[in-house]
């Protein structure tokens, strides 16, 4: 079973055709950068009508058991997420009414300060707000999970202990192996991993050491060192594949409307547009790689399995529903 | 079984406690008659807010299955529609997103010309529009049962062999019986019922012989006479009881923001309130009366079952999801 925990592709044919000879059962993608209620909306509706265009490619993923469904059929089920809680504006009866057409994960910040709470790209980081309580009550009571991967430290820890269901990083990898702002420092690892939450290591240039030039050889080391160290129960892929899209689409990604000025989040002055990929994963056809440098780095067949997809499985039952019991 | 095809009540526990007093199972609810999507997204969350708050009282209905969910756990299931297709503006992917919210019933029209047809209170009838046509096809895709309740004759007669699935009129009842403009003519309620449409027969005053001072027996002798012509697998009953609503209510269900002036509707200058439920149905304890009243009149047990409840049910099974079989 292959499960990404994110992507933002430039969709078209093309790519869910890709992620059929990919063999990816599921994804999980972002439709909100910036968007408000309605213009999300709007994205809801263009994924309604590819799921009418391409019905024999793929399918709404709502649950866990629409996987099986997509297994079953030779679909890719196709899961929604937010990475900026814009989507709910400051109505937290929005948390719902987005679950109920289709949201799974929401970011609580992305890069900057929310209504919720700090990004990772603020100097002050304030954790949670009164606001920001009171919609992960709120996603912890519909089924709509909190991720944490653009957001700063104290935020994220915070959230991951106030949280009564576990929470994600759908995106990031460990500072450790590469110090960039945005990848995970051991104490916020540690706290959504020791509270049951799952971290998804990205193949996105700027979180890679040596970024473009990244060998599959030391993504995949790191993956087993990450493994030793917090459990491999834990982790999951979460390339933050944005296949095709122009450099526009980055920039939107790092200005929204918050700014008038140039914002080059992860990239510079010299190097503004989406960084090349790494040679060994360039777009969907490729998993069968990391699947095989997990094998070569000395992972057992159930660990690559878990990493590749079981995890994200066992995840996704627990988390879109209403809490079983309770 | 009782199901109510149409209540637009000013909702409190007081009314969902009477709900369950009367053995009403199922009801179909108003939550948009001018509101834009926005709006009638927060009528979607006032609703969710009360099956939080009242969970052994009432629950949300999206199937003819949560009936018989309902029932076996005493509760009421409500089904949610709107009398005007403003909630979709003026953008047809908004029909699927609204379907998915739980939206069941649309009327095309409310009164006036409205982007899809003609409302009965215009003096000329174009019929379906070029938008209406396509909005028809995508809510026969989905499953949103296109409500003529409040549309013009040939609008009426239109949408009813233009849909490839049956339509309703919600809550009206025969012209014949009490000539009010909004009842509906021998040649509507064929095209609807020759074609396996419903129609429900309203309480509300103005739709009936005498208004306020009908009798239960007029009623539902004129019930058994509808049968008698158009077959009583095609009837129920749509009360559109609109229970403890303050008149600047009616005034908004007939002005909307469209005018500047006072339209009374079916009311008048000298009454333009509310008017007075007759005395056998006064809130929705009073579903025993009606039936009684059809016993009264002749009709048998398995008939009267049928227009009490079990016609609609049929209609939920058979109407609210993507049609069986293709």
């Amino acid at each position: 079973m292959r499960i990404d925990g994110l992507q933002y592709a430039n969709w078209s044919e093309k790519i869910f055709r890709q992620l059929r000879e990919g063999g990816v059962d599921a994804i999980h993608v972002t439709i909100a950068y910036h968007e408000n209620f309605r213009e999300t909306v709007l994205n809801f509706e263009k994924w309604n009508r590819w799921f009418e265009q391409y019905p024999d490619l793929i399918m709404k993923g709502q649950w866990a058991q629409d996987i099986d469904i997509a297994r079953e059929t030779g679909r890719t089920a196709v899961f929604f997420g937010f990475q900026n809680p814009s989507p709910i504006e400051d109505d937290i009866g929005l948390v719902e009414i987005l679950h109920s057409l289709g949201a799974r994960f929401m970011q609580l910040t992305y890069n900057n300060q929310s209504l919720l709470a700090t990004g990772c790209y603020e100097a002050e980081d304030m954790g949670l707000t009164r606001m920001g309580k009171q919609v992960v009550k709120e996603m912890n009571r519909v089924g709509l999970v909190i991720d944490m991967s653009h957001s700063s430290d104290r935020s994220t820890i915070e959230a991951a202990e106030y949280s009564t269901r576990p929470i994600a990083i759908t995106h990031a990898n460990p500072h450790a192996w590469s110090p960039a702002l945005r990848n995970k420092k051991d104490a916020v690892i540690r706290a959504v991993t020791e509270n049951g939450g799952m971290f998804g290591f990205s193949v996105y240039p700027h979180h890679l050491r040596d970024k473009s030039d990244c060998t599959l050889e030391s993504f995949c080391e790191m993956i087993a060192r990450t493994a030793d160290t917090y459990g491999v129960e834990h982790l999951g892929i979460g390339t933050d594949l944005c296949q095709d899209q122009p450099d526009s689409v980055v920039e939107w990604m790092r200005v929204g409307r918050w700014t008038k000025e140039i914002d080059y989040g992860e990239g510079s002055k010299s190097a503004p547009g989406f960084p090349r990929m790494p040679s060994w994963f360039e777009d969907n056809r490729d998993f069968e790689n990391i699947e095989q440098g997990l094998r070569s780095v000395g992972m057992t067949t159930g660990e690559v399995a878990a990493i590749m997809g079981g995890n994200w499985y066992r995840f996704f039952a627990e988390s879109f529903g209403p809490k079983a019991g309770g």
